[in-house]
């Protein structure tokens, strides 16, 4: 069984037998269907869609994004922010709370011609930037976090805290474009009319915060709102300006179980080799560990627990009940959830080639330099990827 | 509260003012200590210590513990094995079941002088291991991976399959070392007992398959054994010749819950910023998420649930039951386990720089492109770390 001999490739993975596993591929047909959804969804929503960058860290990935009709983009680092502002692309929103001590790198994209718009939710944060952007005569772009779901940050659409961080811009010559807010709870969820409903608080919030400035002179133009969720299930945006998501762009297993894609539609997965098997168990031993998937495993506490990933065959069809049940760094077990499979050392012998489909399309991203792009004739293609802050 | 001009700096922090954060943070002192203990261990029970080099990735460290004594190294990918052996480290381990897709490459190291040594545990494999040889005019030195706890890959010790992978070999002209277990189920463990049996369980059974490789007139020079907790843990390693380890490098929380350390050993950290607040939940809200912490809950199911990790004070000093309980991709969220911190704002002021103790070390050093290496003198030196495969 010198598999890596008689392996019978389909058409579909012509293209893959020049990579080494574990690799990230990317479908690009499935990306561009995705891609062309949510712009869909944001035109028929009648608000701009700035996608958060941060799922793909990718040049090629965010230029078909902006290529579809994304108007600027959202960033969780200012290392994204910078490359992609190298990259050409300056309308960039950078969606965490800035630290007192990133302004200088903040204003330096500034300086540079970037249009870097930062975020704040505290009368602290914001007087730190606001000394700062008067001490160096920048009127920094603005806009204040709402927190609409209680899951992280953010300050509450009724508080006084909206005002107060307002008034501390206003008084020191910030540009305050509007609010901000990102309903992460959504990936709790699992119904359409959950979504929905938390879509409508999301959207109701943020405007609310927004309604409450204007009422004190403040012109307020943008309200942006969005996970991927929400974005999808939303009925209406009235009030509403912007809509932000990220992992749409490879859709994951945790979206699957929340009901927004289907399996068919996840454009990320990992090329593995099988490199051994346990036969009284049932189990395959490939090579893609959590190096490779990475340790989420976000669908252990949703309705299907896919394990550390769900087994497709090296064309990317799905091999329903085959997971991989466990993995160590570089070593995953592929097995039939189910029950012990007898016949796995014959169904996949060593040397054969499968894909597994993330849990969670960021975090596997992030475990490799390099994503393999397949177009539509299965030929790969190198993306690169950046790492690290 | 400008606190990035009005924060006091513990003296032992003072040379990390300099540093971006999120930063992957390497005590030196304590990774002395770690490997010097190891060592010391590896000497007393009269065995060659072979450290697992995939938890740092990093040059300096390895040669750190050469330099106390290790006699060769063990690598996880063959992307390990051409950096180190590029580093000038020849003696090299790989100590993943070799897929027969690689042994080109396997065949290059070798022929660049690399004394690269590959494991199998299967007929099929061995076959397509001993067939390339052959072809190739190559004596692969090659152990046979043997099961000693059920937890993954190996061959159980009594099985037929241990001779026939060695026939397998010998008929080919490759040279057989030895066996080699790994008794991975160690870290399921929490009582020097428990170690210390389990630590016997795999000693004995990789000295088995090696006597009844023996008794076919195999020499069977090498008997290699080990992992952090029964490396430890066990009371002699008779018939044994070498000990693999890794993360005791640095250490972990997980370690640390297994009962093999202090928190006070762990000599990696995550350097992370306040930037926000919930105040009426007890929150702070840093800069270090799942991305700098990676997505590992390895200590979920331990005595002790240290969330996504331990804080620290700035320099280091842990803040007894201050852990992140929740983590977004760039957001950490930092709270009181027990109960709510009522003062959670004055305690820790946006701008407070902490350190973070990690769940699993391997895991989290992999989500950084560089770690910061602090001597006694608490002045940082790059080391850069390698990502991918």
């Amino acid at each position: 069984m010198h598999s890596q001999h008689t392996r019978v490739t389909p058409p579909e993975a012509s293209g893959l037998a020049t990579l080494d596993t574990p690799a990230a591929l990317i479908s690009v047909p499935r990306m561009q269907h995705n891609i062309a959804r949510m712009q869909a969804q944001a035109d028929a929503l009648g608000v701009g869609l700035r996608p958060h960058v941060k799922t793909s860290k990718c040049t090629p990935v965010t230029q078909a994004q902006l290529a579809a009709g994304a108007r600027g983009i959202t960033v969780s680092t200012l290392k994204e922010a910078e490359h992609f502002f190298a990259a050409g692309i300056t309308d960039i929103l950078y969606a965490v709370c800035i630290a007192p001590h990133r302004l200088p790198q903040a204003l330096t994209l500034r300086r540079r011609g970037c249009q870097l718009k930062l975020i704040t939710d505290s009368v602290e944060g914001a007087q730190a930037l606001a000394d700062y952007g008067r001490q160096q005569g920048e009127a920094f772009d603005v806009l204040i976090e709402i927190d609409t779901d209680g899951h992280r940050s953010g300050i509450k659409p009724d508080s006084p805290a909206v005002l107060a961080v307002a008034e501390i811009l206003r008084q020191a010559g910030m540009s305050l474009l509007g609010v901000l807010t990102h309903a992460g709870s959504s990936y709790e969820l699992n119904t359409p009319e959950a979504l929905t409903a938390l879509a409508e608080q999301e959207r109701a919030g943020c405007v609310l915060a927004a309604e409450r400035l204007r009422s004190q002179g403040f012109a307020c133009p943008v309200v942006s709102v969005g996970s991927t969720p929400t974005a999808l299930a939303a009925g209406h945006l009235h009030g509403v300006t912007e809509l932000r998501a990220g992992v749409y762009v490879f859709f994951d297993l945790v979206m699957h179980n929340i009901g927004v894609c289907a399996q068919e539609d996840i454009a990320l997965s990992v090329l593995t080799t099988v490199i051994g098997h346990q036969r009284d168990k049932g189990w395959a031993i490939v090579d893609a560990g959590w190096m490779a998937m990475s340790r989420d495993r976000g669908t252990a506490r949703q309705q299907q627990d896919f394990g550390y990933g769900q087994a497709c065959d090296e064309a990317g069809r799905p091999l329903p009940g085959y997971v991989l049940i466990g993995a160590n760094q570089e070593h995953g077990i592929l097995a039939c959830a189910a029950e012990p499979d007898p016949d796995i050392e014959t169904r996949f012998p060593i040397g054969t080639r499968l894909r597994i489909l993330p849990n969670h399309a960021c975090a596997t991203g992030a475990q490799f330099p390099v994503y393999h792009a397949l177009a539509e004739d299965g030929q790969p293609q190198p993306w690169s990827r950046f790492h690290g802050w």
